[in-house]
């Protein structure tokens, strides 16, 4: 079972936690296992997880990254986070999917530059989700790389 | 003369722009090279760069972080380029300090768990050019570290 690090903004901003929820819930129901599961929970407010010290979510969420088989990230609403997590994955070698709405951001150069990045850009849910499914479903092993 | 590699919000919104700006010039009088000065252009607008592709403004930017002796973030508006560039200082092995206005961010749990980081919260003015003036100024080595 592929494991996923699903990447997208809490305290920067939750105005895509149904999105996230949905691509969470599409990429289980393809065998997906997605280790950050509750960043797509709507219960999951901007402040956070207070229950836990910034260094216990730290460790947690390191130890996941590295865990981890590929990163899918909403990079739509910016967040430090996010960035973040993307270039420590892209440092220990990940394949790191970085999918963001054309109309709603703009993409950073940092992340629009890196060529180790696969870039998703989309403009409607049905390309967003058929993006996904590639990524959920490889045919071949060139279709992760 | 210390290269310091500022990082600010572009793309993510230029709210902050004027107080980049501020913080360029202080450490510039204080006798360090700023490399990203144009980050505290206000005349920088939120598309960014439209004169060089990403992958030029990524080259050179990571060009300049390399170079970099230390990195200065303001983490208060959130940015994908700037948790982008924290972390893949952090890679290097580069001293990364972290500003943020406590009453109007919230910083997110990577930045904040992530031990290697300083981070320098500020709640007024004076607070954060105290501490940008210690780094600028360092008394002794331990003050970089």
């Amino acid at each position: 079972m592929r494991k996923v690090y699903f990447a997208g903004s809490i305290r920067g901003g939750r105005q895509d936690a149904a999105l996230y929820g949905e691509m969470i819930t599409f990429l289980e129901k393809r065998g997906c296992r997605v280790l950050t599961e509750h960043v797509g929970l709507e219960s999951l407010q901007a402040e956070g997880e207070r229950s836990m010290t910034e260094e216990e979510i730290f460790d947690r969420d390191m130890s996941w990254l590295r865990e981890s088989d590929l990163v899918v990230a909403e990079c739509t609403t910016p967040s430090h986070g996010v960035g973040y997590e993307v270039a420590r994955a892209r440092d220990m070698g990940k394949v790191v999917h970085i999918f963001y709405d054309l109309e709603r951001s703009s993409l950073s150069a940092m992340l629009a530059g890196d060529r180790t990045f696969i870039l998703h850009p989309y403009t409607s849910r049905e390309e967003l989700f058929e993006a996904l499914d590639r990524i959920a479903f490889p045919r071949e092993r060139d279709a992760l790389i």
